[in-house]
């Protein structure tokens, strides 16, 4: 098992990584004890499990529920959100209670909202069961639900206690969501690590064929680097800005073509592509970098080519982008294969890059 | 015109108190200047006080919407919440945007929880409009929204930028509510100061008749003591729980009668005179106290004796208030006049202030 911290001053917490630790957990078995605790999971995840998260925990906590919400992105919304106030309050849980979100960001998003608004914030742990929420969005505290104009435009940043990654969950994720999270891997190295780039570019076989050492090791760089960022600007001023590195295009494209057609690791693999394409359009990096990532976004079993929308539609669609300031997109591009900053662009960059990226 | 600061390191904030301030405060106009700003407030109050504040913000905010809510502490719910977002987004505020406030608590809560949560979090202001709000909810950064099983259930702490208060809007404001407010009012004197206690005891004539500096004194008092335990305790970890004295038995009536048959302060006022009846219940005060108490709580227009409801009933309400601890109600009670402390109390003492003073 390894296991990092998120160094957040007295709101820090652990990020454990393994294989098995849904079978024995002493971290969370002491956070669980004496507890009121609600298991927050979706009906695709629940099955699969929640039996073993609830053997892990019944021995310790005081009281035990289950809150199963319906599975998919399409759900991410308040009434949802409002089923585990619901079941939080008919079981009369107070502010010691803990919630433990057990599935993927969906789940953790919902549930980490959950704690961050019931009863003005109770505490939360995240077990994450895709790849995407192990290496993305169970770190880092950002929780939220959607809104018909907007991705995650209600949500609050509230820091889980403990995020609990036991690999094996992913041997039952679709390969097409697998593929999902290894945007966000290669995202990681793209922004902040030029070896790790090469080192996942090499694993991506191993990683496809759920390897459970090349996962961990993966998964337990990625949550560093993420991490890392997040300590370094929690609340999203500057740095961690980076981290939506291909995210810009990426909402468009999720938004332009209605949430849950593409996933979003799908949506970011081919922003990340037009990203890295857009910073070869403005001079910042040669043309073998945008080169490269395709490459790699292509043999991560993601999509390379965007819808085909004209301009004027892209800029609406990224002009409400939670990082717009006064409207105007930001994007984030590539210094290097390695390295990453905030950036405005001309139309005309824009223009060149859609036209190269978009189908 | 009174100037205090609630000190909260980077969230401190100032509270401006006087006459005159919604037709010209330079503070506000700085704040507003060159950001999208969206003044939040309800279908009673923005008839009255929306235009001046129309007046002050436009010449300096870059883009000025205004978002009118149906009154009422019924309206304090979800859907409601959810018109403010669709208003920000509709005109595409962003994270600079910012909110203010006009109104009494249940605008200043809605609008406050939409500001926590909007876009993970957004600057606003308050400028409460009834005495109550004054006082009470507009000082200390708690948000929120009812849920069907209790109130307050869904929330955010969230500080204010800025609160500025103008006692003029209190001239517009129904007896019954100026009353509620007092209620408050002599709350803070009871438990945080004697001489203050003195002092609105001997000036209620002149409040309930509006004297506009009787109104400033108590108001910047009222807010100086609720500032000063706030800022020592911001996320109610202990001290802050004795703001909540008369609350515990107050949020019961609340809930118990249905929201909205008693007002919040008319509540408090009969709940104060419970806790203060506990308080010599359990030997930790003599008979006078309550005594006074009462008979402040009558002089300021307000009820003296709770609903007449088995223990049972009392104590099922009281368990789901947020200040319970595993289901069991915990009491603020009074020292003497002027010091408070969280306390447990027997069934027996409980039974016997229920049989003297619900009616």
């Amino acid at each position: 098992m390894r296991e990092l911290e998120v160094a957040l001053g007295e709101r820090s917490y652990p990020i454990l990584v393994g294989s098995g630790l849904l079978a024995r957990c002493d971290p969370l078995a002491r956070l669980a004890r004496g507890r009121a605790v609600a298991v927050v999971s979706d009906d695709t995840v629940a099955p699969l499990y929640g039996g073993a998260l609830r053997a892990l925990l019944a021995p310790h906590a005081a009281a035990l529920i289950d809150v199963v919400l319906p599975a998919g992105e399409s759900n991410k919304h308040w009434g949802t959100l409002n089923r585990v106030f619901d079941a939080l309050l008919e079981a009369r849980f107070d502010r010691d209670a803990l919630i433990v979100a057990l599935g993927g960001g969906v789940v953790g998003d919902v549930a980490g909202f959950a704690a961050a608004v019931y009863q003005r914030g109770i505490d939360f742990v995240q077990v994450p069961t895709t790849l995407l929420a192990q290496v993305d969005s169970s770190v880092g505290g950002k929780t939220g639900i959607n809104h018909p104009a907007g991705k995650n435009m209600i949500g609050a940043f509230h820091q889980p206690r403990l995020v609990l990654i036991d690999v094996d969950t992913l041997r039952t994720l679709p390969d097409r969501e697998l593929s999902a999270g290894l945007a966000e891997v290669l995202k990681h190295g793209a922004i902040a690590d030029p070896d790790y780039f090469d080192a996942v570019e090499r694993t991506l076989p191993g990683l496809r064929a759920r390897d459970p050492q090349a996962l961990v090791d993966v998964v337990a760089r990625s949550c560093e680097i993420k991490a890392d960022v997040v300590a370094r600007d929690e609340r999203e001023g500057g740095l961690r800005a980076i981290l939506n590195f291909g995210h810009t295009f990426g909402h468009a494209i999720e938004a332009g073509m209605g949430y849950g057609t593409w996933l979003h690791g799908e949506a970011v693999g081919a922003g990340m592509v037009l990203a890295a394409d857009l910073s070869h359009r403005v001079g910042l990096v040669d043309p073998d970098v945008p080169a490269r990532l395709r490459a790699a976004v292509a043999s991560a079993g993601l999509p390379v080519r965007a819808p085909e929308w004209p301009l004027q539609r892209w800029v609406e669609l990224m002009s409400v982008d939670k990082k717009a300031r006064a409207g105007v997109p930001r994007f984030v591009l590539l210094e290097r294969l390695g390295a990453a900053r905030l950036a405005k662009v001309s139309d005309d960059a824009l223009t060149r890059t859609l036209a190269a990226c978009a189908a």
